[in-house]
């Protein structure tokens, strides 16, 4: 249902099947999945992607899960579905609780609304909350 | 330069000052920001957000600066300005460090960019993404 | 501030200012807000654009408040400051009262709050929910 | 399809299904639609949710069927598919006519437009839309 | 799945079949799609919307092509399925090339990518972008 | 009144200054935009944009006008202020006339338009617009 089609192993060229290598490797799983199957019909911007991704969701001064919530917070308010699905799934594999869910949701939640409050009544930034 | 009066605790009739007042106690601090003042306009409004926001991000499962990072990341997806800097300056507050906050921005810019081509090229999600 | 200038009604050509004069007489004032002063660059798109809201804000099956508010619940979801001045006032002006405008609030607040739900939850949609 | 298990009523624990029994009970109905049986995953975001909904969407200075078209458009504003669908259908228990959702329609449509013409030419708002 | 009935030929009032048949006949084809039996629902609302979209997409100072590139960016960023789905039928045939798909899919990514950045970091526009 | 200080020269460190240094020689000009300067608060994350955007932005199988045109398209949409801006100026500045201006808008409001028009209705994507 793409809008372009989805590339096998077989119908993708030497540089994106050599990404697709490199997602099972870095992933230890056979499954590469649909987001890169798509993007393997550009196999420079597939290779920029996948590349970019590994260096921004690494461990570092955030830990990954905390990441992937942040993920999960963005992709729902721009509306991906599939970012949203895929985003949970691997916020899961790393260890994402219901109770830490539930509580993602409720603070997902909570944001939209005073965003969409301040938008409305287009409350002017205290003074205070500016950076010298 | 709001769609409404900003009320002073003046102007603000008994049931948002209580509001106000509860908001300086539990912040330990005298001073009430913009958005109150505006959602003072509608005292019901005022005390149900207030009330909310408080058990939103108290304590649980997710620590407070986790919770104002999830914050940050809705609010600039969905383009509100005075969001964003007042939860800036509120995970300041509670401890955000120059490196967590470099690596929330890599992460929303990264979610964003990913958004973008899943929603581009209609990529369909993977059926091991679903849940039962 | 604009990307554009704003065109006065010297600057603006012989077709911008018929509309120019077209909006002061059906609007019963000497002002024309800044927004026409811009989309002025562009005649036919500004004659398009006058013409069109016209026709779609004049009463009808719903009332001019009532267009109004769903306007300014459009504006606020896309973050358009704009638009939410303009047309708050342009409610207040036919006769949104205190009251009514924090319900709108509260109404706008909620539905951006469980948007994020549905979307966060990526809820199927009751079959009872679709047209035959 | 969603990324948690809808609740059916044995799945659910005591506090989730009073929920769903006040729903019921609420909406004299004997169906609890999904959005309500996904948010159970976390009961107290569930009730919460719920009675703020009772509160908001009320009779009061506005009358339910307009909160349902605001509903609707900033749901649709929003890209919420659910959301689009079941307050639609909502609209239209509540009494929407074929008349009314046509303008609803043209009313969403022309503030997207001049929303997205407003921010593109950047319009600096004029001072008399402003609150002193 | 739509949230009004699509609307066959037998099924639309005069005023709408007229529009459907100056689609096939503008089109030179046989069929007309979803979009415009959906808004048959309400006539007035399919002619002006059919009768716009034919001035705007002509060819003029932007070429066709160009025309639909930026519809698919607008649609991508709006998160409307239907609207990438046809729009990107429409550009492949207007010419579109895998490569400039391609070129498209990285400049909306990057486009995406740095809007976060510029609002998360509330980066003030430089006086020298903004017109006297 | 960013979130971040804007670096200057001075207060920046090597690697930022080393970004700095490149993008005045690519652009041929002594000034370095603001978007760069908070961006300089975390080197690798200006250099890793600075290093893409040469990337995507370069001429290739789309002439650099039409990506700039691409690139507000998108920034309107995401409700960017800044990006508007900035890149309206380099659009003019790549030799954008007022007509092809003109146009762009008028395009940016249509598709705003339908596609608000197509995720109210909820109108199912055609068979035929689906890639095998």
């Amino acid at each position: 249902m793409a809008t372009v089609p989805l590339k096998s192993d077989e119908a993708a060229g030497a540089e994106a099947r050599a990404v697709f290598d490199d997602i099972r490797a870095k992933r230890n799983t056979d499954y590469v999945n649909n987001f890169w199957r798509a993007l393997a019909n550009d196999p420079a911007l597939l290779k920029a992607t996948w590349e970019r991704l590994q260096q921004v969701m690494a461990p570092g001064a955030l830990d990954p899960l905390v990441k992937e919530m942040i993920y999960i917070a963005v992709s729902t308010t721009n509306g991906c579905s599939y970012c949203v699905h895929s985003h949970t799934a691997a916020a899961k594999a790393k260890g994402l609780t219901e109770a830490q869910h539930g509580e993602l949701m409720a603070v997902i939640a909570m944001a939209s609304q005073t965003n969409a409050l301040a938008t409305a009544l287009q409350v002017e930034t205290d003074e205070r909350f500016r950076v010298a």
